[in-house]
């Protein structure tokens, strides 16, 4: 970061020429740290409100471990996507208190577990297998400062098992759901609750499916009016954007 | 028909030379009828159990009202279908028995009403704008002898109006189930019902439906296992293998 | 509707051994109202606490307006998308309330202008042909009550004029992004601001846009993480779930 | 399951509140058993009357022993589709009685033979590298109750291979048929028998036959009217539903 | 055409300083006409023994028309393919030779009936709907001195009519077969002939034939291994191949 | 092989009740061996005057071993198309007349050498990197008894090499053109030679190639009338349909 | 635009406090002039040194006109691409200078014909149909200020004839390649120049050509090195970056 | 090479009959030298100005090696793109002068330094891991004698770190812009800057970004009108046509 623009920034305040909320409006579009092969911004948590999020796929594990203590320096909180478990490895080894979700390929530190959402989020998986994807959206939503609850298994062809989730989905302010093959489920829970679902198409299933294509496209095309869709398997985006919502 | 071959033949049944079980057996290979244009194949009814039906999508309203002429000579039961009005007006005013449905472009013959399947066939439409289609397979299950209920509208964002409809599916001994958009339902019911449901995929819906691909991708990854796929916005070939299954 | 099930349930209220808020939420799971060609639920409004919406592609002006005279006795708002013309002059000149924007093709009646929202949603256009999409959206989203604002024609390749409407964005509580072409407007929009994006593709463009496809893949795959999609062109959808977060 | 559902309703019957008919069709729709990381529905065999088939990839080894352990304390049949050969040693380890099909990476235990169908299935496959996927759907139709019959290679480009198969496929009450590259050969049979056929695209191929899209394709398109389709590879979906049919 | 080019040649030939073939053989070479929107070739004829073809879709019935004179100045026969009614009224009216054949569109000068091809080339196709390009197959072999046989309506669901016309295929020399649809008949046929198989894939068909995308890649993935493709709906090129290998 | 159809025929002949040709013919239709996994076909030598040619992928090196071991004891020649390492290792231990080509993963016997065709056969390859494919026409072609000739590397890009290499393509009676990436030589040498162009797409290049798509479609939509496409990477296909044409 | 903005920025200037090169450079980002439904840019001309040009698809005749007014003010040159004859009559009856080119439905004002370029552009057609792309390239490139030369209706498969369009390609310092079907051309060309080829792909062709994919693909899987790719049909968008270039 | 081609070109150069520069002309298109499984060409430095590349992928280490040993004895400059591991230690001991990149894969051998471009080419990069195409683009544009700059990590949905970059990004003469996931970049550079933007899609992404189709239709529909496109992932091809504009 420009140390003389933050600095000029902050004696302005202190001089008590500059608001404290013009001076964090101003803040939100300072530059960023350089490191390299990668850019870090801690301001987007001034911006979005939300701690750094590292998507660990195409990165080396010393790539990885860099970045994850730059960001340890300044956040209590951290969350590392798509990890495998030599990268795991070495995040561990240095940082303790990472945590790592061997499912999801998820690391993450939870040192700061203040509540800001204001209600619940749901998060819906159809099979077994979409779990992984929904973990992913879970540990999101939790590191964002919200209070998540699990609603596994309960695909379209067992609607009973589905009716005896309602309640669980009614109390929900947000519901994320993630589903392959047909992903028809974010259809019938829109059509259940009356909050916004945030629907994950995730890559299970086979053949006519093409890695996640099929549920993709049912959900884009959802008779429910309350659905919105994010990339395949992109449990971290709809927990991102859950969150977003639950703080509103 | 070469008629040197069926006369051989019939005089060997005649004569006590051949069984009538084995003579019909030879029957079901012989030939044709030679339009010019197109062959027609009296012979099917006898293979299939089917009268011939007509795909008037393509033809001349002349050429259908030719092929209709002949069908009739034989049969007090015709289908024709995807018909527009110049061809249903044509075909109605030389044949007055013949009744016209112009949502789905349906020209149908019914002198022979006998019921000769052994269930009632249910025909479900996710929507309004599906029943054209379903309309299409009401029709041919009908024609083809099978007691027939529609029960129309009950789409899966709408789960209550599905559940009280669920005695209704449940009676049936074959499904089928008409849907655009993401083609959920025939999940949804085919996970309620025992029975073959078999799954009609409609070009109903706009941007990326794809005239029908979203639909068709969706029924083929359903998680139901009693669920079978034809071609979008093929009513007549549901129809036509409901009404198979249901003669078992 | 099942008269006696709503008659017993409100004598139970009236005898005082249902709660009111136990018999709403009962009533949310009552079935409906059977039109022939269309069954309207006119508790989506208590489930969703919106009014019905009607989709008029591929039904007649004369089935529109029935549903529309259908709505409009229990309810001071109606909106109607997708209409031609015909349809526009059927409906209006039996309820001349309705208003018809041709762009769109949308048909709003808009007696009760409650606000419902509690804050602003921003509708925005990537180019002028992106607006018809876009005022499905802005039509929408007002009829549910929210106060809307409209910023079009803000291109991510006049990346000057995206910034002069930086402050507009950063005021809303939540945004609707409309793009065609590469649809990269949402994912420029969405690292500005820090709320929810909703984006819709538009069918805007030409050759390989493949009516929207390009859009639609490039807004899935954005790199910015408040973004969720919308099927391409659903200026509806998008502000109806825009809504659904505004009224949290 | 919630066991006491499940004794209350067995109450009623003992005290002869509730026939056994009414029973049965409550306990079609009890819950379920809670596994953890996936839900078993012992009373799937109840709801369709089909034993409880496990879908192994995806799965580890130990999940797979784990539920197989679940399913054969009630059930003396079980079938595990698309397992490697580490779970298959898993699970025969522990359970001797189940048999390995390393062609098609099923796993089979077949204590109860009892025939439920009411004729014969047969399986078709149109190459060598089809018989995977045909297996799949044999020991399906077997373990379901079904006489079943192997009709193999008898691709279409060798006709009078077929036609000696003749006779064999007009004894059968329903057929299978599984083909890869150009997916002619459901066409073909079902042009010469009367009965349903259940056609199963393969991924048999190379090139343009992009995993099976070329045979889905053109099985969907079959001028075949007695042909229904089901996704690629699901050789257990054609088997399924062809015991349904021969149920009836 | 470069006068000078060919004068200096043709004095070369009369001079007796250049062989006969020679002359052919580098006036293969030389350049073209100019039409100012489109050059012909005459000298196409001298390289692949075959008159100018003209396809007509695209341009206006002048420049048809003007073409077509410049053809006919050099050569007894032309031929225009997919031309519509105003084009062939434009033609016909300036040159009463040209006959029009409505169901493909052709228009053609047929002048010199030389048969150059050494066998009979046998134009097949599966259903009535694909007769117009099988006609511009046919027209085109016809015209470029082949013996042709069409041998229509023989689709694979009637196996039976297909192998009633084994006996005529076997006679010719190359096969050319159209099919929509499933596109299955190439190998069925290419399994009985010994000879050339020339599939061509139509547009015939509905959903998920895409437009004859599901008939052409059954044909490039035929199992009968004396099967080459060609575009959709293009007859024309099968029949021009066809002559080609005819001539052999 | 029914043993009984075949010594009654060839007694007819002895009996001089059956001329040889005809007894040829009938011999054409007789079936064929069956081999437990796969029904080899000695007879299609007879019927295409073609060796059974073995398509290893998917099969095991034993299978392969003992296919290739009936096919010798009745054939000099033996053509073996994408055989691994294994594979090859394992059928030349047993059969040293067979060599390996590990480029393609051919492996061919080639003990009669027969010339049966008319003309040569030219083999074109766009690339280095499509030499493989060029390579498997090319053993096809020879096997076959086609005097070939190999022409590589003269990809559009450097016209000057495809023109140098004018006279050897002039002098062919058929042409294979492989080519991957644009696919566009088959385009070029169709229109500098007179005779057939067999164009083999290849799965060679990256990114928007897909596997051999841009190719495919590229050659389907080739401006030259004298091309016929065959599937991707099918260098046997190609090199087997030349063979037929050059026979004639 | 805001007329603040720029009078403090002229009279900088004018007190001698900002240079005219700082001037220009600070006057290319300010903003643009709102029309209501369309924001025109005139400060495009001082940044990219080029006319506004009109996209005219999907603007009403009177939008058009409408903006060509307002260019019109500023500009002695005008491009409108995509007008149809309503609207090119429209502008020209109000705007006589304004010339209409109804093969690409270009409409255009070029009162200014000063030469900017360095040297001479180059417009290709491979075929008779790829004309109206090639001219909306070759007027585009015209109106921005470059000497242009058109060669036309030179395809692959008539080597020759571009062989002898050799010349004429090589004194170009741009070459713009517009083709359809297969899209070969530019590989061709890119492999004869040694300037920078923009290579077009036109929606010419039919089947398999899917409105220009197989041309897109073609294009971008070039093996010549000096082809870049625009969108299908863009004759504007390579008549554009060809002036960007010629004028370095 | 024809040696004899050669010589008599050099002895009527040498005997004052041929001028220099049109013996350089003729030059350019005599034939190459032939390597058995590849012809290189010295001549297309004459021709593009520009050393021969090797492409690695696809090819072993052994024949880069040779092919790399042919280009060092007449060139000092040498680019092998997509080398693994293996082969960039066999060619480095072979030649040391000559450097791996293998985050790129590419081997470069950079004798001769001379600078040839007009001005700076900028190499732009979205995200960390579009570096490696970026970087490929980057040595390219290099060995071709440019001054480059490598601006990376400046994704859309950090727009002020793209506005910082602005002024360097305006310094450039050519812009080459690499990008994943929805391709936004080149859109936003191409608005910012007024010279030609070259954009390469990368396969960076996961889910509906397909490989990098998702960026490759955003490109090609980019609302700037100043960029061309090449294939996904193609570096090379950027930095080479940014080189070709570069010297102009």
């Amino acid at each position: 970061m420009h140390a003389e623009q933050l600095r000029a920034l902050l004696e302005q305040v202190r001089a008590g020429a500059l608001e404290v909320d013009a001076a964090i409006e101003r803040m939100r579009h300072l530059p960023y740290e350089d490191l390299g092969f990668a850019k870090l911004d801690h301001h987007r948590a001034l911006r979005h409100g939300m701690p750094e999020v590292v998507f660990a796929q195409g990165k080396t594990p010393e790539q990885v471990e860099e970045i994850a203590g730059r960001i340890l320096q300044t956040s209590p909180n951290l969350l590392i996507t798509r990890a495998g478990r030599p990268t795991a490895e070495r995040v561990q080894a240095r940082f303790p208190q990472v945590e790592y979700f061997p499912l999801s390929g998820a690391l993450r530190a939870w040192g700061d577990r203040t509540i800001l959402g204001k209600g619940r989020i749901a998060v819906v998986s159809a099979g077994t297998s979409d779990i992984p994807v929904a973990e992913e959206a879970l540990l999101t939503a939790e590191v964002m400062g919200n209070e998540v609850e699990a609603v596994y298994d309960i695909g379209v062809a067992g609607i009973h098992r589905l009716m005896s989730a309602r309640e669980r989905l009614l109390q929900a302010r947000v519901v994320v759901v993630c589903a392959g093959m047909e992903g028809a489920l974010p259809s019938v829970v829109g059509g259940l609750v009356s909050c916004p679902v945030i629907a994950v198409p995730t890559s299970v299933g086979y053949g006519a499916s093409f890695q996640g294509l099929a549920a993709l496209l049912g959900m884009l095309n959802s008779c429910a009016s309350n659905v919105t869709v994010v990339n395949i398997d992109n449990g971290f985006g709809a927990g991102y954007v859950a969150s977003l919502i639950n703080r509103l």
